[in-house]
């Protein structure tokens, strides 16, 4: 996996092609659209094409590539599980007993297209699909890659869980209903947990695959946490700055919904020089390894300060 | 794990003594309540105890003992496993868009006492912790054991998934709303895959962990598919025939819900002669194994010939 020095149209056409490479490694994962459940399988399919920006399958991957220069047959299976986990957490997130939203990225949610019933199936599908998907990953693997492979699902399904991403999907509920009462600790715990998590697993299980150390897996998931907070806080910015074509949702959707957020909680202007020293430190700690990947850190920055 | 000469009265004692027995494990590995998340973790706990009879972690057990008579540290955490995601598939047929039942074994259900929202996570919950739970079990396991507790986790969350429970759990919705017709071939693809397929699983995973070679889990899986469409026969015939006291749930609540049932496709007494042939044909299976294990064989009459 080559190295490259990126100037920034250099970057856009890697991005472009490592996103459909991300696109083509998930696609080989899905389930063909056939029996009894078909309905089922092509909402699952639907949701998962519903052009995401591959985020996680990139840090995952490009982070692999900070620690390891070899192909490793467990890497796809994690780069299609950890999509997998952040569609279903958005086609449940999405249902109208939670956010109740009828958009995403400017196309219809799954539960307008298919129904209730067939989204919260399957939503179910695509978590179960993402834990058989990368346990198959650690089929005829040598006992190297094994024992890699067991630690890295561990990671990630720790961070997808009730102490990690639904932990804080949980607590943003509570928050909007009033049930817990705003406060930066709770502010910092939902973004933590509600988007943090699945960054820090995409990096920690990357670097974990890729044969990182104990310390080095720590320096991660330091920088994966700086990486979700200033994404999530880039998110309320968005909300307020932003405009339906770019963002692909209404405009002050999180306002309407009296969501807890970081320009709510700290104003435009101190939330805005968060992001900008949370994203100075995150990518400090990644030019902090031997190995050196400017995609990498192009991308983080690309995320961070992006417009939609 | 002592085998058993039982008559009637030694086996209620005995099943009373190993149902308290896997409550036990299954309590050890539930979350405390805590944090912002308590809600959430509240919620889990609060389906986890509904009363359930604890139908698939004795089969787990008492089929592992079939094939030895050693303790294994990867068998308790699949034992809790296996109910997280039979509770967490309650929890979600259960909600509005689903089922929408307001009780079940005669106590409200999850969204009844927490909202949608919190079900919906509470379910989410429940399958993700089934994992850790499970991939936790394999922590300072011998190699063997290792192999063992892999496949049995692959075998666990296949049956669990889109080709197995979650997909038969669909076609049940779909042939609810008349989006599948009626038929025989799709009665026994709904039965098989949203019951059979975990009793198959309780009883593939006991035996994978016990060490039974290809051919015996092969017969373990026709004879968990015997007493899984003979338990849900069963349930449509105590739909019918039993009460609410007994039943837990309101009698007659498949024929107000326009459902595909066994009883409604073939007569009562077809069904009941169908849930006698299956339950001998399993028990001849369970029967042909060296080891015997005359609780497991009671158990299985008990649960196909219950009142309740």
């Amino acid at each position: 996996m080559k190295k490259l020095n990126l100037n920034d149209n250099d970057f856009s056409a890697e991005l472009k092609a490592r996103t459909e490479q991300a696109d083509a490694i998930i696609a080989a994962y899905m389930p063909i659209e056939e029996g009894y459940q078909q309905e089922l399988l092509t909402a699952m399919n639907y949701s998962m094409k519903a052009g995401g920006k591959r985020i996680r399958p990139l840090l995952l991957r490009e982070t692999y590539c900070l620690f390891s220069d070899a192909n490793s047959a467990v890497l796809n299976p994690f780069i299609a599980a950890i999509e997998m986990i952040h569609t279903y957490s958005l086609v449940h997130d999405d249902l109208p007993a939670m956010d109740d939203d009828e958009y995403r990225r400017g196309r219809k949610t799954t539960h307008t297209v298919f129904g209730e019933a067939i989204a919260i199936l399957a939503g179910d599908g695509l978590l179960n699909l993402a834990f058989e998907t990368a346990l198959a990953g650690l089929d005829s693997a040598d006992p190297l890659l094994v024992a890699r492979g067991i630690k890295a699902l561990k990671v990630l399904f720790e961070k997808a869980g009730v102490q990690g991403m639904i932990g804080g999907q949980t607590a943003d509920i509570l928050a909007e209903t009033g049930a817990l009462p705003p406060s930066e600790a709770l502010l910092y715990y939902i973004h933590a947990h509600k988007t943090a998590a699945l960054i820090q697993a995409a990096m920690m299980v990357g670097g974990i695959l890729g044969g990182a150390d104990e310390l080095s897996i720590g320096k991660l998931a330091k920088a994966a946490y700086n990486i979700g907070i200033a994404f999530q806080f880039q998110d309320d910015i968005l909300d307020i700055t932003g405009s339906f074509d770019c963002l692909g949702k209404p405009i002050g959707s999180d306002d309407e919904n009296n969501k807890l957020t970081s320009v709510s909680l700290k104003g435009l202007e101190k939330a805005k020089d968060e992001v900008a020293e949370l994203s100075r430190e995150a990518i400090e700690i990644l030019r902090s390894f031997p190995q050196q990947n400017e995609f990498l850190i192009k991308l983080v920055e690309s995320l961070i300060y992006r417009t939609k």
